[in-house]
């Protein structure tokens, strides 16, 4: 497409070559042909250097560009209304079941279902109109998929499990496993360890999204819950029991231990953990590889380290070694001080 | 069931309207219809406030309840045996094979096994007597999985990987990838990457658990072991050549590097990490988010902090901007004594 | 094989008994008729307990050994020579696509290609001459295997990713799953999520190993990259838009979060955590469990802790505890000495 064309799709003023674009970059990634954007100057040496062939720059812009520039209010903004225009479209799921699929002739599949290659589905589940189920994906006993879910391929659903409308699983999601859960006795000084049953269940609000490869254990009783509008990551843990009210977020590797109660419009960092039977006040923040040992009544936003505190009690320990080597320092003068008297 | 009919299985006392119960749950999720418990008068509030039909409490429990009363003598193990009754069951899994599953003929598959939809089992595999295999799962040449075992769909097995008796392996275990292994060589200055071949394989001892998505890696030579008995969480990573003696458990999310011994009744908390080549001594914890450099000999039985220390030391730690700050008006105040002199 | 035989093999010199060997092992896990070996005296005491029946030693070895010595220049090296010989060869994975793989007619095969049972292979797709496909692969639209790959079963390519050659990727490797990415408005005070489209890809450079269940989100425009021989190991999380420059290392459960760039020849340790829009410069390493707020420059080779900081650094704040009790006795005496006066 024209970089003049382009302009005028995205209601911008074209400066320099009408050159041919073709894809969306960053800017240092871009190459010949692509169009790239910065909306803010510090980022200037970026532009100066970029490969890009155009750059959506703000209208207030006056630090030139090595190549044709779009002028445009919201540069972040149009470059995603571009993006879309160069992205190939997502892959189509036709309405269908595949004929290698095997579905249990009492799971009630909705219309416009779509179900890919080597899934299974098992008895009573009932999967909700519009829905995509894509290949090589289990869907276990009596669970329940809400309309227009996707669940991308190989993702498991133990038996169950219950989505609401609108959920995304990402590739190798695992809901329903067991939690982990042992009596542990002793008979003449051996121990023996017992598996406690894990008999509830995982239950998905509307419109959650779970990343690649998170696994969320089902209820020892009852059901493990997440709620509305929560969005995690890659590669969470989410214990047996936990409930998650809605709008809150989780991200990549963070972990979640059994029982535990999140609250709404929370945000648990990459790599943070929280422990098993706490509560997390609504629209606490735990940051990234925090670790959480008790309760957090909401008096405190934002908590890092481990053991978690607040951002003032965090950087006052980091500053130690130097208001150590401070006082040393005066400890010595003194002691020469009160030697010289 | 009738609340009074439940008493009577559960050799209990009911007081109170006799309601009907169709499930189980906790105090604070439990609804209209649900058996909930409580043995501990801290949770006086959470037993007040239940929107639970009926609830177990011990025989002494003296603050009532905004419900039916069930009294048992434990309440915990009551409502297990009670939440049993109400659970769906379990997915019936029949022995025999499913007609799409690939099965090499040189492989011996045992009495009553079942076999999943798209399960591949490789040749000269081995699947004990009594074993159930679910959809999807993988199986390589010459794996050996023992009698009364259970692998939940989407686990795969690489060549040679043995299971004993009564494992568990739940969705997306991977057994037996390649450990991370290369050697690194300089030729006219540039890197040379060579992989190291990983020759050994995986092997799991009686009564083993494995959550969903763990990964195990197998030997660079002879064998990565998991003694039996021992029960690890999800998403756990395990290194090439690890040894993990019985009885012991590993949490969600904690890493074992290459080598490392781990020896008999140990806990490894959630997202602990312990290096390559040092040794546990049987008995020892690593607590949760702990890195553990060095080998523990078991004089200190837990250990917690990273780098691991004891609680002592690591409480002392914590304590120091406190005692920092005391210390630092100590010599203020000596300073002002020191100047008046 | 007969040790005087494998002696021969291996350019070394064998001293006593003949004995058979037919597996090789690490000192303590050999068994009756293995091989182990060892360089180091400071093993000597397992040496002197192996269950070996021979031990490859260095010629200068001079503590004996309670089994058959077989004396080469390099042990390590002669130890995984010998196991080659005793490993069970790979499996095949004769060229042919399995009859129960579903290929779209429009993806381009190449020669020699191995493609195994319930893969899935979507239009468009592109597979390298002489690359393994393994069972129950998904293989989105439009990706390109390079040649010479090895794809392990259970692994997902959603559409566009596109690998070099050489590449390999453990069991249940995700590749091209959408990134953690939401615009959070607000209307009438209720919050309103909405999911940024990940439209970008993932691309693997040539001789790039990934290890098992680790994901790598494809970008939101442009692609998240990883340079060649590049090599990740297990449960690592890689955000989208990041960039891996070539002949670097990821360990175990680490991960880096989005559009942070990564220079050459970068080893990060496991469980480090790297945060997102920074960049690390070419040879620097991150240790184990570090957490990493800011972009390094280099002129620090290798960081630790969180904040990560120099292991100078770091070990002045592991030293503080016994620093201050030291200054406290000092200040105590100072104390009575100036009381005193």
């Amino acid at each position: 497409m024209k970089a003049s064309e382009l302009a005028g799709i995205l209601g911008g003023v074209l400066e320099g070559e009408d050159v041919e674009i073709t894809a969306c970059g960053g800017l240092e990634e871009a190459r010949r042909g692509d169009l790239s954007f910065c909306k803010d100057p510090k980022h200037v040496k970026l532009v100066q250097t970029t490969q890009a062939s155009a750059v959506l720059l703000p209208p207030d812009w006056d630090h030139g560009a090595p190549c044709a520039i779009i002028r445009v209010q919201d540069p972040n903004h149009a470059c995603m209304t571009a993006a879309k225009l160069f992205a190939p479209p997502s892959p189509e799921r036709e309405p269908g079941v595949h004929p290698t699929a095997v579905v249990d002739p009492s799971a009630k599949i909705g219309e416009g279902v779509h179900i890919g290659p080597f899934t299974v589905i098992e008895k009573g589940a009932v999967i909700g109109n519009g829905s995509v189920i894509e290949a090589q994906v289990f869907i276990g006993e009596g669970c329940v998929v809400g309309p227009d879910s996707h669940i991308y391929p190989q993702v498991t659903l133990r038996e169950g499990t219950k989505l609401g409308r609108g959920v995304i699983l990402h590739c190798g999601v695992r809901l329903g496993g067991d939690g982990y859960g042992y009596n542990t006795t002793f008979e003449n000084g051996l121990p023996k360890i017992e598996k406690i049953p894990q008999l509830g269940i995982v239950e998905l609000g509307d419109f959650v999204e779970i990343g690649s490869n998170t696994t969320i254990d089902r209820a020892r009783i009852g059901r493990t819950y997440i709620g509305p509008h929560t969005k995690i990551d890659n590669l969470v843990q989410i214990g047996h029991n936990v409930k998650v009210a809605g709008y809150s977020g989780i991200i990549a590797q963070a972990g979640v231990a059994g029982s535990t109660q999140i609250g709404s419009g929370c945000l648990i960092w990459a790599q943070a953990g929280v422990s098993g039977h706490i509560k997390i006040a609504d629209g606490v923040q735990v940051g990234p590889q925090a670790g959480v040992p008790q309760s957090l009544d909401g008096s405190v936003k934002y908590v890092i380290g481990a053991p978690a505190e607040s951002m003032k009690e965090f950087g006052g320990r980091l500053l130690l070694p130097k208001l150590f080597a401070k006082l040393k320092a005066e400890v010595k003068e003194l002691k020469a001080r009160v030697a010289a008297k």
